[in-house]
């Protein structure tokens, strides 16, 4: 087996039911240079020693995922959803110091869906402005960039009211690019008529702030958020997109992000393995800037 | 109970499981004045006989469920789709003629997914507009209205690749509006945060073909086809999307179709009944115009 393309990094949640040392251990052995992480299982261990633990495996560190859900009106479960987004800021700026060099402090968001009980889509999403602005200064302290993350339209009522990547520009732009930027995840935006142009525009702007990769293949699993496959085993057009993502000059590393019944039972260490040969046969091919390895 | 609004139409696939002479009874028996037809059950009976049990029903026609599917490759299959799809335009306009004063000769097209093993969405809806432009001199001659129908993004890989308003509109927009219009269905755009400026679009370009309601909660049935519901068991804003189409001047049937197992193993008559009181508490207080009755 060839060595993993060195801009692939593996999301965490593409193991989910490794911890965290087995996670750092199999993606290391497997020869991935870099990897997300999740909240959960570093607030397991405590972030002191995840930190020291990423340290350790000499790998870089993408993304901490996820924080956000912050649609909800005014009172004390906004209020709680905001010092908590503070706390996963200070953790993705503790991670990103922990690990390799080229490591980047991003932490994702998701919007979260309509509140119970609201039809109001449209204030639910000014209400994720609002949440972004209050969290802005302590991500700019923090030297943290905020990656908001659009989730394909099916979540758009109970996990993510933002829907397409021109949305999520869109709320971005109020924003200082190196503090608020976007999640282009394939999964979410490939059937988007304007994803190419939304792209382009994400680049333009500054606001790429990470790039995350997995399929889309039907019939969906019955629970849809379980519905993401490795790179190249489903419709999405690795190529257009790619190739799109690397023309506005991003150059940085790629995720592989795949929430599956199936892929989680799999041996971590296969898994990543299969997750590394999908991605060399489906993206790599389109990647123009390699990171030094 | 109160009457039906009379705007209300039943899309004969709430009550799937009632043949067309069903259908044809609970509806009117339940008071609605209006019924939009699917090809099978006409077919069961034939075109010449389904005619003359819709006229003896007294009931408006309001559209033919449906057709399209022509996002194959050149070849026999591809013939054979636009050599049916040319069936259904003569049955549509059969069905309206035979159809309640009032009646609108409209066939709703759903564009169709990616063929098997293609990975080329952009190409796979330039073949949407290619068979269009073929259709469209018979659906001209016959007096029929083809409706695109944009389906929510979860769709848009094995169904049909035309996933917003405002794409339908771009395509429709190469040919006349009495020609081919859009199939506004609140489940499909609901989410879309274009979905306003497009429906305002649509009516300022002469577009809005049909107007459907149903509505979208989660979770999502296993099989995501099957997870619409009766307006106002959801979380769809029915008053800024009806609001929003009635500004455009639509003042025709409003249709309301829902597939969901629940729902059609339920008594037609009293699904029909439920229908329409959700209809009169979620779309009705949204409506400026009726039809005289």
């Amino acid at each position: 087996m060839n060595a993993p393309d060195p801009r692939l990094s593996i999301n965490q949640a593409t193991i989910k039911h490794a911890d965290l040392a087995t996670a750092l251990r199999v993606t290391a052995e497997a020869g991935v240079r870099a990897i997300g992480l999740w909240r959960e299982p570093v607030q397991e261990v405590g972030l002191r020693t995840a930190a020291s633990m990423l340290t350790d495996s000499g790998l870089r560190f993408t993304t901490h995922c996820r924080s956000g859900f912050f649609t909800m009106p005014e009172g004390p479960a906004r209020r709680a959803s905001v010092d908590d987004n503070r706390v996963a800021i200070e953790e993705a700026a503790t991670l990103a110091a922990a690990g390799a060099e080229g490591s980047t402090a991003i932490l994702v968001l998701v919007a979260g869906g309509l509140p119970e009980g609201s039809r109001d889509l449209v204030g639910a999403r000014e209400r994720v402005r609002d949440a972004i602005g209050e969290l802005a200064p302590d991500a700019a302290a923090a030297g943290v960039t905020l990656a908001l993350e659009p989730l394909h339209p099916m979540y758009a009522s109970d996990r993510c009211v933002v829907s397409t990547l021109g949305q999520a520009l869109d709320i971005a732009a109020d924003f200082d690019a190196a503090v608020v930027g976007a999640t282009v995840d394939t999964f979410h935006i490939w059937w988007d008529p304007d994803v190419l142009s939304s792209i382009e525009r994400a680049g333009r702007e500054g606001r790429i702030a990470t790039y995350q990769v997995c399929d889309w293949k039907t019939p969906l699993a019955a629970d849809p958020l379980l519905s993401r496959h490795y790179p190249g085993d489903g419709v999405i057009d690795f190529a257009s997109l790619t190739d799109a993502v690397e023309a506005t000059g991003y150059d940085r590393d790629i995720e592989v992000e795949i929430f599956n019944e199936e892929i989680w039972a799999t041996d971590p260490l296969i898994a990543v393995q299969r997750t590394a040969a999908g991605f060399a046969a489906s993206v790599s091919p389109h990647l123009r800037t390699r990171v030094a390895s």
